[in-house]
């Protein structure tokens, strides 16, 4: 019951998101690929690739089944003897065309398993915001949808979510935050099971508004050859944070998923080097992000 | 006095690569930058950029001590309780701008540390090359410089050490190799200290007059805008392999190394998306790859 519940909800997800970022470049053609997993279950990729605004956005929904779990999984679960898992989730990025709008990652996901005969099941999600150029304003807009979403629930929540997302989305070799930061969730299973699973989906379309709104803002702002350098220099950043930490990343590659889709999220086009000196654009990009951590 | 020996033969044969790459692209402009290990020691990193042919090298000394060894480098070792290391190394990666050039990487290194008081050392090393287009008899050319260069010290070494490079270069989830090979080595000390700092030295000697060879041979090759595109996103594969599986770059990013320095390796620019259709181009690529592991 839960496991459809979820992988309907999870999926009609999917097409809205596509749906929306088809919106914000009509120009966009998006390219599916249904795939199966080799333990079970399998998933439904889709690219997104425009011409005017979207550089490339992948919205990925999978609900993968199996019986044992890849060490990503495990190790900070405490969990052993987990048995017959089922982890459905739905994760979007998209890079923009444009430097001045900065790229997003949002992702929802539901597992469930049995552990000694007994059933556990936990949400996890979140969302956070990978800026080239920023402004406090927006800074400030973006962190209060995540706010305004957590106090709905729970008063709890925005603080811990909000550290869980900064801790986690941090690039130690590089001692930067990888941006802004949102909220990042996991092992949700403390208040009923369809207060979890509203919070989650709620989390996606928190995540769709905020973003869609920022998009259309900037857009259509002039940019120079420079700070679209600048750009792909710091996208090398994100490249370092996902083959290096992301526990999504390594979960997917450890447990045999299909890479193509798994690596959908590396950016388009990365530059290790430039002719630019970036110095001055990165000081006052990782001021904002350290401004956004407070 | 094997520390001093070895730091002054690395450090000899960083400035001949270095002369030597400035010598294919006469354009070339390099950049130097001296640094210091937190836990002792530190190197001399340089990068070189040409107009004309090479896109981005890295030839990188360092000489780096410490008291606690990071995780990378103890999983193979089975040695537990090692104090005072000292790691020794030139690093070496060469990405030329004509994707009919191979991009190719070398590495030398020297260990030494105490182990309940005792002295232990061992040499590690290796190349191997990562083209985007290969023939058969460029193949040959490549393997038989290296099979020459172990036959002239020990008939065992190459069948181990080809091996060796077939696995290590080698990326689990794409199942794919990362190129056609070369030979790699590791805790090599079972020889006298002199017969292994000769071999370590003669390795990277060949791969200068190896890689010079077919580097002149093809520079001035014409390509086509698709097959500079082909370039970019083969390059993907090659950060994927650096990012999640090589050793060298956990190993330094783990013991604090300096990542601008670490991190040199990466191509200057990366494609993980193409408007181009590489199925055709890909396919026989990865036949090679194929062909060189028998």
């Amino acid at each position: 019951m839960k496991t459809q519940d979820i992988q309907q909800s999870f999926s009609r997800m999917q097409n809205k998101i596509i749906r929306e970022f088809i919106i914000l470049d009509n120009s966009s053609k998006k390219k599916t690929k249904k795939w199966k997993h080799h333990t079970g279950g399998g998933g439904l990729s889709c690219e997104i690739i425009g011409m005017n605004y979207i550089e490339k956005a992948a919205v990925n929904f999978s609900s993968i089944t199996g019986n044992k779990l890849p060490e990503s999984a495990l190790e900070k679960t405490g969990l052993k003897g987990l048995k017959n898992f089922r982890a459905t989730g739905v994760s979007v990025i998209i890079h923009p065309i444009n430097p001045k709008v900065p790229c997003a990652h949002m992702n929802i996901r539901f597992f469930e398993a049995n552990i000694n005969k007994k059933d556990v099941w936990w949400f996890g999600g979140g969302f956070d915001l990978t800026p080239y150029f920023i402004n406090q304003k927006d800074i400030y807009f973006w962190k209060n949808s995540a706010k305004n979403l957590c106090e709905r629930y729970d008063k709890s929540f925005y603080k811990k979510f909000s550290e869980s997302c900064n801790d986690y989305f941090y690039i130690p070799h590089r001692n930067e935050p990888r941006g802004i930061g949102g909220i990042f969730f996991d092992q949700l299973n403390s208040h009923s099971f369809s207060f979890c699973m509203d919070f989650t989906l709620d989390c996606a379309e928190t995540f769709i508004d905020s973003y869609s709104y920022l998009f259309r803002k900037k857009a259509k702002l002039k940019y120079s050859e420079k700070e679209k350098a600048f750009q792909l220099y710091r996208r090398g950043r994100y490249v370092e944070f996902n083959l290096l930490y992301d526990r999504g990343t390594l979960f997917g590659l450890q447990s045999g998923g299909r890479p193509e889709s798994i690596l959908m999220s590396m950016p388009p086009l990365v530059a290790w080097n430039s002719k630019y000196d970036f110095k001055i654009l990165e000081k006052k990009l990782l001021k904002m992000f350290n401004l956004a951590r407070k």
